[in-house]
């Protein structure tokens, strides 16, 4: 049981997010002693839709994903993928080392026949709702054929989630005309206008904020990168909002007045209400909370966790992958 | 003479930013007869410090830049980059299409010794002020050699125009790890470690606004959609704020209550303000502005080519290259 701030949040996330759903059991899967004693604090030890599963070790943030996977069979991270391969659990959400949880259900889970790589996905706020973006980290270089792959993914699973027929596929590039970009963006631009998909071509990265865009595609590194520039931004921006709020008495009461507009302002952008990347292509869901999650924004992973169990996520990438790679092979 | 709106625009800023600044010279390259027509409109006919070169073709903004160099040699871009090549212009300006101007540039001026590829930098606005970021799009693929010479450009155009004597670089990636990156990356990281510039490591995408770096070195795709994504943030943002403050009565009230607040916020991050890339690494000093810039942001343009000029940027590249590429390589 990881994250910045470990068992006590996540204890309180579960204990509270079964309240609110009574058709969901969950497995809490660590030391089980630190559980107990955390759940004793808020007195929850009896309920019947809550387990634990102990695990003796535990994968450290900045342990190398490799030494993870050979030395620690029995950490809290490996112990719940395991309950996935074996059908105990339906998903696993953890909020520790993303290599480690990618490498470990990789090796656990295995990809989905015509996958070569999983790719991290998520929901980012934008004008028009969110958007889903991937990769976001697991793979730095991308051949056309892993972005083709990632589209596909990116299709089903923001067609299982929020219901929409046909989304709307974009290849990220820096710019719109089809002379730009790399080999790798340029081959996969020609294969995806095969595949099958509503594939509307090259998109940019403002666009990801503000075009009518289901899915964007790109590279991890890239995906990564615009992603953490994103968040600085939006940091960045209510830095200087409390700045300028707090510059002296009047625009204090200015801030006081508006305080339920900024309230419900931030409430429309709050980090929180996206916590939960998937871990797609992999033969079980996976979904990895933020690190520094707190109490709330982690049962906003465990509720994607649980919606992607219900929608039979990799079913639906299992089924539909072979299709669109033909589509795009052979024309 | 470019850019979305073109003459007009151009011919305002240019006449305000010489009342604006007595040392300063400016000529006005394009359709001579429309300039004139403007410069009537607003009664600007006899300003001795402004002069006008005609040219009689313009490159169009979706023009391919190797046609432009082909068969535009009597357009306004190239006639303006000539006269910084003859010596009779310090620098030049131009909101037009970016791939043409680093073409003509390039080809014209042509580069620096040492350096193999110019790159586009700009300032980006950071909580400590703003951060230097390089390359924005020039160039999609990277070597290590390209990230090194781009981040000893940075450091002394960081150097130059903020009187810092030891800029802070760093070397965009997905984590701070030594482990992660892609090899050019890390290979660009050792070199760096080696090469004399005040280099503090990797960077991820938030601390170029979030953290106490001078420049921040990247290739050109992950640069440009970076950028792109961060812009996209400030105008979602800014749009969910305005919307907020319209919701009824009561959020306009409060609205109108915080505006000078919010004007205040609105000029901290006012993309105007930082408007105007340089194009580094040429014989010349060679400024790109935003193609959507109104008057008062391509005087902000106008403004950084004339420090550039003063403080003579490519000179000082020119003569500080070769230790630090040395240093590289022999260590």
């Amino acid at each position: 049981m990881g994250g910045d701030f470990g068992v006590p949040v996540i204890v309180k996330a579960a204990v509270e997010y079964l309240e609110n759903n009574n058709d969901t059991s969950l497995i809490l899967v660590g030391n089980r002693e630190l559980i107990e004693s955390e759940l004793g604090k808020i007195n929850s030890h009896s309920n019947a839709r809550l387990k634990i599963y102990h695990a003796s070790q535990c994968i450290e943030m900045n342990e190398s994903p490799s030494r993870a996977l050979r030395t620690k069979k029995d950490s809290s991270m490996r112990v719940a993928i395991n309950l996935v391969k074996e059908g105990i659990a339906d998903a696993c959400v953890s909020a520790g080392n993303t290599g480690a949880l990618m490498a470990t259900a990789r090796y656990v889970l295995k990809t989905l026949s015509g996958i070569d790589r999983p790719a991290i996905i998520s929901t980012i706020p934008s004008i028009f709702g969110h958007t889903y973006m991937l990769d976001l980290g697991a793979n730095i270089g991308c051949s056309s054929e892993h972005l083709l792959q990632f589209a596909v993914m990116g299709a089903v699973l923001a067609s299982a989630m929020d219901d929409i027929n046909n989304p709307k596929v974009g290849l990220l590039n820096i710019g719109e005309e089809e002379i730009k970009g790399n080999e790798q963006v340029k081959k996969a631009n020609e294969m995806l206008r095969q595949s099958g998909l509503n594939y509307i071509g090259y998109v940019e990265g403002g666009d990801v904020y503000c075009r009518d865009v289901n899915v964007v595609v790109c590279d991890g590194f890239v995906g990564n990168v615009s992603l953490k520039a994103s968040e600085g931004v939006a940091k960045t921006i209510s830095h200087y909002i409390k700045l300028e709020f707090d510059r002296n008495l009047f625009t204090r009461f200015c801030g006081l007045l508006a305080l339920p507009v900024l309230k419900s302002f931030s409430q429309r952008i709050d980090p929180r209400c996206y916590n939960g990347a998937s871990l797609l292509g992999l033969r079980g869901v996976v979904i990895k909370s933020h690190g520094s999650a707190d109490a709330y924004s982690f049962q906003h992973a465990i509720d994607i966790a649980r919606v992607e169990a219900v929608k039979q996520v990799p079913e639906l990438i299992d089924s539909r992958i072979a299709a669109y790679l033909e589509n795009s092979s052979t024309q």
